[in-house]
């Protein structure tokens, strides 16, 4: 019913493995490698070639590789050069630029747009039509909401490029403005619509334009019981590793693996 | 010229009114419904299954409604399960997921993200690209602006949705965010990239991060005229049910039919 | 490869240039004009038909114009009566509408939304996401961030279109939204997050919500070398014509020319 055979692979060395699928209409071009059971969906491009294609015969696309059990949702663009991990989950028309690199079990939502270079970590969530400039780094377990905008040219225009790094755990609410080089620390909340412009340390509540450290977020209750609801990994486990099991014994289990 | 018979309506249980287009590699899957004489234009999804059709052999697509004299834009995604009334008019690549319920006239800018379980009441505008979040309520009337955000979690991430309601003939300005639970009252003026973060009375004006209450919109001057411009109802008429006759008339009319 | 002839030239009067490539399901309506050696990526459309055109049997297509050497990437959307100079770059599913007129060597980001009625110079450059009201005037070598919004009504909903007007070499930052009918002065910095509401004289540093002037664009110090970085044209030239030269020759050189 999707999926109809409809799809182009394009040129060489394209390596599909077990039970994927592929929509109808999407291209997948030169050195491009997808894990087993992953979904394409209709419509998308997977190693799109970067602007070098356009002008230079001799052009070999850089490879790309998308992990086992990944649902690109469709309209998606992924370009050549990026390596993403197992079970990326997509949204609609997402746009990710070469040469970055994306851990297991992300999701990036409906109209993402990343830039090249970025560097994210294992499960993050990045709602719809966040932005991710340049040179950005975040690690794992942060969840970003709708509209977030990630800069990194503090003269612009120049080629100074200083991307914003986000700690473990991070919260980013929606419409948030990271300005150039600052580092946000873990467990912090981000406060929708604020703009920090400086570095904040963990467990930091900050709000407002400019972005002020407001309180600990250790110290914000919960809606729904009486105590406070942060670190939030103890409430919250919906595509976690730690579903089922909690964090506490998840974070044991994973210190005696690394024994 | 737009329209070449190049479409596909894939499954069972789909009904296609009278006089109605489809364009080019537009798809429409089960259990779809509609109106007579309305356009859907090329690379468009109407159904678009949800997330379970990947993993579940026994999927049932649900029912999906469009009303009559609709036009859809060109690359647009419709989720199953939503229901929409007569004459919409979206942008291109808007995307409305599942369950949701949004009246009739009501028009979608481009680009649009309209997440699930979203209320919105007949004759609204929404302009490009505006994200509106799990269990928002917009009433009739109601005009929003380029890239506002409707936020739901005041607990990231969290299970605890508390959509954002929005009274009749409100108007929100461009890039403006609403915090999670809020109820914006009628006829307010949400100023462009303000932050309301609590409850605002009917005819409030509101500016500024955090928004704050600034004014009584029926102080507003016109820039056409001498006098106050709002309510607008009395000023702008263009695709509203009082256009010819006035609001006050309409008001009137309305009241005789109500009773 | 990428470019298999499986686009579509409808209806009369096209007229294409040498050494073009269109890609595969892109779309090019009637009066459209496009310069030699530009690339039209895939799934492209080409003299988008206005409004009108759904409902008028009578309907003629405006000419479009798109200059040579241009490069425009996939699922663009470019409608009919707009003039575009020569050497424009853009990203994915950019939007650009009817009745603008943008100059030579400019480049519009992926997911841009250019309304009708706009304005745009030459060497400009709009980032990702960038929104452009009606009757928008941006001058020469204006570089827009992320997610920029420019408004244009004062009292919405209204038929006051009132564009912003931004001079030359002014520098936007993400997310910035600047007011209705507001003008930028040249050679300005409009931060991150900020929103202007008034009109700011050349060379002003602009921060917050609202906009507020914070100092002078010759204060700002490089972050590479020592001493200031603006105006930036002497320290920045990629794409621009004064590459190889320098700024100070080059505007020379443009003096002579013009003599």
């Amino acid at each position: 019913m999707k999926f109809n055979n409809n799809f182009q692979l394009i040129g060489k060395n394209i390596n599909i493995g077990k039970n994927v699928s592929i929509g109808d209409r999407t291209v997948v071009y030169d050195n491009v490698r997808i894990g087993d059971n992953s979904i394409i969906a209709n419509d998308s491009v997977i190693g799109e070639p970067v602007n070098d294609y356009y002008h230079n015969k001799e052009y070999i696309n850089p490879e790309t590789i998308i992990g086992e059990n990944s649902l690109i949702r469709s309209h998606s663009i992924i370009y050549a050069g990026t390596t993403i991990g197992r079970e990326l989950q997509t949204g609609h028309r997402v746009t990710i630029r070469e040469n970055s690199r994306i851990g297991r079990n992300c999701s990036i939502g409906t109209m993402c747009d990343l830039q090249d270079q970025v560097v994210i970590g294992d499960y993050c969530r990045l709602h719809s039509s966040v932005h991710v400039g340049q040179k950005t780094v975040i690690k794992n377990f942060v969840f970003i909401y709708p509209s977030v905008i990630f800069t990194n040219d503090p003269t612009p225009p120049s080629d100074v490029w200083l991307g914003v790094t986000v700690g473990e755990y991070t919260q980013i609410g929606s419409g948030a403005i990271l300005m150039p080089g600052i580092t946000i620390g873990k467990n912090c909340l981000i406060g929708a619509g604020s703009v920090p412009a400086k570095d904040f340390d963990d467990y930091s509540v900050v709000m407002g334009n400019p972005g002020r450290r407001i309180g600990d977020i250790r110290e914000v209750k919960s809606r729904k019981f009486d105590g406070p609801y942060y670190p939030w990994m103890y409430h919250f486990d919906r595509g976690m590793p730690w579903k089922g099991i909690g964090y506490e014994e998840w974070l044991k289990k994973n210190k005696a693996d690394g024994e």
